[in-house]
Formats: structure tokens, C-alpha cells, sequence
């Protein structure tokens, strides 16, 4: 099933999507809100399916033709959204940036943090950062919504609780970052807003691309209009999803609707070098940080800048027949201005 | 004017409470929740406020006697949470403890973590632990809730969104803390859910004792019914709350409904020292982890041990009459068992 929400509001309105992202309909009988449908999922889930199967069967009333520009991410807001880290060679590339070892626990103990939630961007909305300074950077990244999830539940339990599937864009401002963390609290300013894929859909509309609780296809990422990464999103993540919701758990309930990422989808090489930039061959990556980093190991310096006002970002994943499964995110970077 | 939530659904039950905490109406033809109303401050403030002035006139109608019991935080959930560090002494007294130095720059540039909303307890519900070796700490503190806020305030503009106040009890896992610091992401597991007082307050309500965006009373604790601290708030505050509102804002908006905690209340000696505990003739802390700390310095080891289960934490502030303002977080610690 394939759910989005139309930009209306502060948390938009539910609306089920035809697989091939072509059709809509409203579901104000079942739920207004994507937040509402989550909390009683149990319940809602399979009405929202027969909505769904009617939809691809031409058979649904009111339906209507999606205009992706009109959506919100599938949550606009949400009250708990903790990115995980589970791409080691991401996180091997991003501290050597800043020169920093990375420790023999990362392969055993996830990393993770929490973002801001209450006001997500649009997939199509433009990203507005204060200063070009800041070093603006894009995350592409995979995310999952849960429903509520116990206390202490085990990796077995979580999974689970995965209801949705979707992809993020986690927006950095890489020049705030070591001044931040080196303060010890955490990411905080170096981490604003982040956007949502359009399109989100439950862990079956995967097929078998989905399994042990990660994604296997590429997630493609252009800049500018240029193939920038298209990274494979399935055997590079150290810890599934499982995992990185029962480590959010650990201490705490999780509330219906709660938003765990993956962090930045990142492959190294089959020698377990860090890969390489697509123009130099290799798959590229999701982020800026990351070529930078790998330039500067292959030429000596970076080329690529982080990103201007007026770049533009485009993060998508597409099934094997070459279908978009999510829409896409696509945004441009705007000097904000005072409203 | 102050407000609560009946402890009721995902969101409370919106209830305009009298004065003197004794008496309450419910006002479902102005807002459902707290979050409705502060979303539309503006125009739902004054229709709260003339309920109010009814009420403590003893002219509302439908006007019931309050029972603290059955009220939840505030907020019950929130879509941004974030604690901020303003009393420096407990940063330096918790950093002396794990040996680590403060920056100067800790004097200029607020520490902030961001916490998890998604799920608050009451104020009188009991704190599920998994486990008592995870060296369970309360830590009384203030925080503000504003409306929406821009991108990039000044400290100036942001004194104008905060909107209510109340008392938090940031519950931390202080084994957890050096291990999850050490990875470099911040707090995640270390702090689990927090609990709000029954009772929000406008700003007015606090009088003259609201001043340069702090409250000038003392935040009394207790711990299994003995007086474990009663700190001055105001002073030692070393950045205010607007200070603290546009840090948060540095980067990005906030949503109507975002927490913003002060940390944990602390006052060092006249002379600079770390103060006393209330056993010593001192005024005492606001957590476990700073009465350790000083044990450790006037008497050689810590004597006072982590919560264990069955403890008691009770947080309370009385205004200059002696009256409770926000009522009490008055909460035990418990074993969690998997329900």
C-alpha cells in the first residue's frame, strides 16, 4: 500500500496513492491525518488496503490524478524522529573529514540521534539555510514509521512494528558540526529541518527487495541534474532496521509515529576501500561530505563544494523494473529571508 | 492564567485551572488540547483568559474541584523537546564527575540537547526503569513553551513567543551517560521520557519574580519526603530563556508546542564553589549526580546512592506567599515489566 499526505495544515491530509503513483483518493472516512492512521493501525490498516486495492483496480471513487507538487512529506510533523547511523563507511568517511578514529563499537552499538520533527519540509519545498557557510549538505537516506513500540523489545519484537517505508533527505550544515559535537550534547543547529519522500508504503509493497529488515535497491541521487550517487541500500547497512528501533527503545516507549532513518546510505569498495565518485567510475554517494572526503584521498583536494543557494537536489529509489517507488524529493537551496 | 491537561487520550483534555489550583472548567468550545490553543495563541489566549478571570471570580459555570491525580504533563506529548543547559555550575559539577574539563566557551554558547516528546509521563505517574545499574537521577529544572517561531530570531524577538511555563523533571540514566557521550552523537538512551508539572502558567502569573526571561524563586526538592534542595532559579541561570529560544531557532523554525528547558537548577557558593547539600547547611541540588559529586569533594566518596526502585522524587515551586504555582511532579521510580 502507498500512502501520502496533500500539503494542508500542520499534518496534511491522508491520502492513498495507486502503486504507480499516477491516481489518489482521499480517505477522510477512515482518516484525516497519516498520524491518526498510524496510531490506530491495527484497525485502519486494512481499510486503508481495500481503498488501495480499489485504486489500482480503476475502481475507486473520487479518485483523482497526483500532482506530486501538491504533497507534504508523508508526515509533516511527528513527535519523535531519531536518524541512525547504520552505513559504517559513512561514518568512516565523515570522521576522517574532521579527523577523528572511529571507534571498534560502531559495529556493534548503533549511533543515533535525535532530529527536530516539528516542522519537516516538503519534498519539493526549498530548503532555506541562513548562511552558504554553514556548509549545506544533503543526507540521502531511508527511513521507517512505527506504530507504538514497548519498552526493551528486541530486534525480533521491532520489526514488527515497521509499518512504513520511506526516504529522507537529513539536510547538514557541515561547517556547525565540530563545533557542535565537540561540545558533547550532540547535533542540535547542525542538523535543521529534513524532508520526507512524497510517497511512503508498507514494508510488502517491497516485494522481496525488502528482507532481514533493509532495503536492496540503489537509492539514486542527482545534483544539479547529474547522477551523483546511486548507492546500494541493502548489504552496506551494518545494523537493520530492527535493530536501530530496539536501540531506540531501549529505555523508552516509542509513540505511534515514530520516525527511525538509516543514516547515509554509503557503500565501500569489495576491497572495503570507501568507494569511489561516479565520476571517477564508482557509485558515488549520498552526501556531499563523503566525496569530498574521497576526493581529497584520490586528488589531494576537494572539488565539490557543499552546496550553493540555487543547487538542487533530486533523491529517488527505483524498483527493478525502474518504477519509482517513493516520488521523489527534490529541492532547491534558498537564502532564507525573514517572512 | 494558568492551564492543564486531564489525563486523557494522546493529547489530555484542555482545562483552564483556578489561581489557587483548587478549582478547573473545561473549555472544548475554545480548544480540544493545549497544543489546539497554543497553535492559535493569538486568538485563543484572550477567550482562555476570560474563562479564567470567571473561575478565580468563582463565576465559571461547570467550574469542578481539581484533582491533581488525574492530570498529565501539559503537553502530553510534543512534537520538540529541547533541554538546554543554563545553570553552569551543574554542567561543571556532572563534568568534574566523568573528568572532564569545561570550555570557556560554555560561558558564551548554550549547551542543548534535543529530547524525546513523543511520549511524557505524568506528572504523578510512576518512572518505568529497566534497570537500576543504568544509575536512574531526576533533575528538577524549568522550561518554556512557545508559539511559532522564525528561523534566526534574536534573543529579543524570541521573548515574545514564550508563552507558558512549568516545571520538568528531566529523568537521566546517568550510567548510560558516558558511554553514549563517547560516541559523539549526544544523549539518547541516557535520557529517557521527562515529566512536566500538572500546571503550565503564562508569564504575568509569576509577577515580578519573571525577569530577564527567568523565573527568581526557588525550585524546592524532595526526595522520599526529605528536602533534597530548594536552589535559586533566577541568578545563576547564565543564559535566559530567550537566549535559550533563539539558540534553538538558530538554524531552523519552531513549531507551536516546542519545549524549551532550562537544565537543571544550580547554585554555586558565594565564593564560586559548588555549594552545599541541604545535610551540610547548604541549599542543595536539583539531581542525584551533583549531591555525589560534592559528597565526593567535602567528605572523600559519594554517599548518596542512585534511584533505586520505590524511590521517590517530588518537584514543587512556591511563590512568595507560599503557595504552589505549578502544583508538584511528585513521582516513584518502578521496575519496568513488559505489560
Amino acid at each position: 500500500m502507498k500512502l501520502a499526505s496533500l500539503n494542508k495544515g500542520r499534518d496534511g491530509e491522508l491520502i492513498v496513492v495507486s502503486r504507480d503513483l499516477k491516481r489518489a483518493v482521499k480517505v477522510p472516512q477512515i482518516a484525516a491525518t497519516l498520524q491518526q492512521a498510524i496510531e490506530q493501525w491495527e484497525t485502519l490498516e486494512p481499510q486503508l488496503q481495500h481503498v488501495y486495492d480499489a485504486l489500482n483496480g480503476g475502481q475507486a471513487e473520487n479518485a483523482f490524478d497526483l500532482d506530486m507538487a501538491k504533497l507534504h512529506s508523508p508526515l509533516p510533523r511527528a513527535y519523535h524522529w531519531a536518524d541512525g547511523s547504520a552505513y559504517l563507511n559513512h561514518v568512516q568517511l565523515v570522521r576522517q573529514a574532521r579527523n577523528a578514529e572511529m571507534p571498534e563499537t560502531f559495529w556493534t552499538d548503533p549511533l543515533m540521534y535525535q532530529g527536530g520533527s516539528d516542522r519537516f519540509i516538503a519534498p519539493t519545498e526549498d530548503i532555506e539555510a541562513v548562511s552558504e557557510s554553514h556548509g549545506i549538505d544533503f543526507e540521502g537516506e531511508i527511513a521507517v514509521i512505527t506504530d507504538d513500540v514497548p519498552m526493551a523489545v528486541t530486534p525480533e519484537q521491532a520489526a514488527g512494528h515497521i509499518k512504513l517505508i520511506m526516504l529522507v533527505n537529513d539536510v547538514s550544515l557541515r561547517g556547525l558540526i565540530p563545533g557542535e559535537l565537540a561540545k558533547g550534547f550532540g547535533f542540535y543547529q547542525a542538523k535543521p529541518a529534513s524532508s520526507f519522500s512524497p510517497i511512503c508504503v508498507t514494508p510488502d509493497e517491497l516485494g522481496d527487495t525488502w528482507k532481514e529488515g533493509r532495503v536492496h535497491l540503489p537509492l539514486t541521487v542527482h545534483l544539479n541534474g547529474e547522477k551523483f550517487g546511486e548507492p546500494e541500500a541493502g548489504p552496506d547497512m551494518i545494523f537493520g532496521f530492527p535493530e536501530l528501533v530496539a536501540h531506540a527503545a531501549k529505555t523508552r516507549y516509542l509513540g505511534a509515529g515514530t520516525v527511525i532513518g538509516s543514516g547515509t546510505v554509503s557503500n565501500p569498495d569489495a576491497e572495503g576501500g570507501p568507494g569511489k565518485p561516479v565520476s571517477d567510475g564508482g557509485v558515488g554517494y549520498s552526501c556531499l561530505a563523503e566525496v569530498r572526503m574521497v576526493e581529497q584521498i584520490l586528488h589531494g583536494q576537494a572539488k565539490t563544494s557543499f552546496m550553493r543557494f540555487g543547487d538542487r537536489v533530486r533523491i529517488e529509489m527505483f524498483d527493478r523494473d525502474g518504477q519509482s517507488i517513493f516520488g521523489a524529493i527534490d529541492q532547491q537551496v534558498v537564502e532564507y529571508k525573514p517572512h
